[in-house]
């Protein structure tokens, strides 16, 4: 295998790449361990935030019993919303303020634990709501220092938020997804408990379990850290640094466990081993995408999630129409990895190798387009839609998609290649049907 | 690849493992960073930490000079001991507690690290000295506390010190190694500069090369940790937790990277990339026994080192005679492996192929012999010496030898299956001579 250190350092391009601590506990029976790991921490006083949905379910149960176990006085939230806003922010950072907690403890998907930050920050620090809300929607004011202890337990595969300090939710007056960004956001602890995706069904396990993919797969195709400018005082390492030896490792086999585990995932509830690994996967690809960070699929999913609302998925026939992320990205990856193999060929190779593909006589060259086969076969093999037209998107659509797209340069620019309107144009064509 | 995951739980066995938070940068030039690091710890007035060798190379210069840069107050400490003892820690405290510091630097290898760690405890958290070491010679009463900020900068790829909370010195009037051992001793940020051994003479390279292997197949090839107690409020999960599926990500990529690029490294000073590579391999196997352990090689090497100070390695020529401490573990680790093969059988196998042998028509069977002669070739390619014998032992020398293992029970228990005093006769015999 190439050494990844070996990349070549482009013209006053960056020589380091930094990791940020993340303290985590894997496996099953760990939701049992939040009583002590709480006390551990000097909560005496606790926030427990959940769902409406997530409150009535087993590892709830297992959190709430463990905290109360532990001698702890604990105040439940269960109103976080399965979409975040402004609002629904606002209204946690109420109950945090008035409840005066000294720690916080999250049962849920990435809303809940964003959530849970949120209310944390602004119980602990005060401020006019978009003072620490990213630019330019709000004033990006960096966190003046510490907040209370967070332990987060994330009950689905496709988050990193438990490992990540950032806070995401749509700004609905301003109509626009934004968040909050500070590393004293990312969580104490994350407890990551597969148990808690036994209950899942099917298709919300391939809606999750491709979203952990593309995660692992962008994060290992995105460009190199050594083509981004060298930092300095002024200009830090921005917290997606591109791809480096550190995240290459959990990507690779992050990609390995999902091209491994993701199909008996999806089509047996029962298989433990398989929702074990998966979940494994889950939380070596959020901390590889936290570090390198994602691309293409990621940003053109924006668009495809947020113009359609019709659209049911197998597993979601009790929400209300919409594309579940995972899906709003996966169907754009195949065309994505067409598209960016040409710039990094052996990554892609390799992250085909790693997903299950027989490269053995396979040239570099075509990496992009194995890996995008593998992708289109394992999508296959879970019923997941064919591609944007399945969702109803056609020709005309196009010009909106773009538009959409467009707007996550953050994320275009961590692409191995440079993208145009045009490229993304020819990028959703690309996606409408695949087989 | 078999999953570590669907490794069975033991009866009564632990079914999760904690990854502890270490932040670090890695890359040329990350010295130049210390300042600009350390401000943003809120370092005002900062304790530098070294040894006598390394005050007088770049280096330490370039991490005082961008200290001094981000216009900081710094005191220097060259008086680092290469093998600390309760003195040597003792007179670096009162240098700490003299000079009010608000954060520490260490610049060295893990001893300069380790006393920097010392010094930080005893100024933050004043007690009697043996208040806060590990039992049996101390109280082993926990550290009530975080301490000041520190970033630990490692100068050579043998210490694990820059990502873990363990200081260790020897206690000379007991003749016994210890240690204090706290999550607030944790550096808070790890500073990985591989320019720091461009320097080192190919004689260090090998010694320190081979520790980072041990440290990296040790891990892998530990115990499961699903095969220790489950952990309760009085009986936490131990710092060595066995191996598991984040160890081994970095325990295996650690061991294809030596494979790699070893051997390289000692042969050719101006092998960049070799030396890059070893220093990244040091680095995830630093992290990989942090969490998982070492066992055999590292229990046999305290007896090796300490019996015998007739011995001049190559590069080491101009120090006191000396066992190096990668020297004294692996001429242990051809026995150990080929003695604890058969315990895991697949995971020798899995090290033999990662490290470089061929494994084709290799039956798991054969794994721990298979590891055992890659890692001799490896030995003998770099000029290591030819076994326990090479360094003056004979079989008059083993019950001595077997008597300091012994005492290492808390390594020994790491092991894949369990050790006796024979099993040590016969182990050290086995390493008497490899070729």
């Amino acid at each position: 295998m190439t050494s990844p250190i070996a990349h070549p350092i482009l013209p006053n391009g960056d020589s380091g790449f930094t990791v940020e601590a993340a303290s985590m506990k894997f496996g099953r029976g760990m939701l049992a361990e939040a009583g002590n790991d709480a006390k551990a921490m000097g909560m005496r006083r606790v926030a427990l935030f959940t769902d409406p949905h997530v409150a009535g379910i087993a590892p709830f149960a297992a959190a709430l019993d463990s905290l109360k176990a532990a001698g702890l006085d604990v105040a439940v939230f269960d109103r976080c919303a399965v979409e975040p806003t402004s609002a629904s922010f606002l209204e946690a950072a109420d109950f945090a303020r008035d409840g005066r907690f000294d720690g916080y403890v999250s049962v849920g998907g990435g809303s809940v634990i964003d959530t849970a930050k949120a209310a944390n920050l602004y119980a602990t620090h005060p401020a006019d709501f978009l003072a620490y809300v990213n630019k330019p929607l709000g004033e990006g004011r960096p966190v003046p220092g510490p907040v209370k202890p967070h332990i987060a337990c994330p009950t689905t595969c496709g988050t990193g938020s438990e490992t990540t300090g950032v806070a995401i939710f749509d700004h609905v007056e301003m109509r626009v997804k934004t968040g909050i960004s500070s590393r004293y956001l990312r969580p104490n602890l994350a407890l990551v408990d597969p148990a808690t995706i036994d209950s899942l069904p099917p298709g919300v396990i391939a809606s999750t379990g491709f979203d952990v993919l593309t995660h692992a797969i962008e994060s290992h195709t995105a460009r190199s850290y050594r083509s981004r400018p060298k930092p300095d005082a002024a200009n830090p390492r921005p917290p997606y640094q591109g791809a480096n030896p550190w995240s290459d490792i959990g990507s690779l086999q992050a990609i390995r466990l999902g091209g491994q585990y993701l199909e008996r995932a999806v089509n047996d509830p029962a298989d433990e081993e398989a929702r074990d690994a998966l979940m494994f996967a889950a939380t070596l690809a959020g901390l590889a995408f936290g570090n390198a960070g994602v691309h293409i699929p990621h940003a053109m999913s924006y668009s495809v999630a947020g113009m359609n609302h019709r659209f049911t998925a197998r597993g979601y026939e009790k929400a209300n129409p919409m594309v579940p992320h995972g899906i709003s990205v996966v169907l754009n990856a195949p065309a994505a990895f067409r598209f960016t193999g040409s710039a990094e060929p052996e990554r892609h190779l390799r992250a085909a190798e790693a997903l299950g593909a027989e490269v053995r006589d396979v040239s570099p060259a075509d990496g992009g387009a194995v890996l995008a086969a593998r992708l289109i076969a394992m999508m296959r093999a879970t019923q997941l839609p064919n591609g944007l037209s399945a969702l109803g998107y056609g020709a005309a659509d196009i010009p909106d998609l773009v538009r959409g797209a467009l707007a996550q340069q953050r994320l275009l620019t961590i692409a191995p290649r440079p993208v145009t309107e045009e490229n993304l144009r020819e990028l959703y064509a690309d996606a409408m049907t695949y087989w």
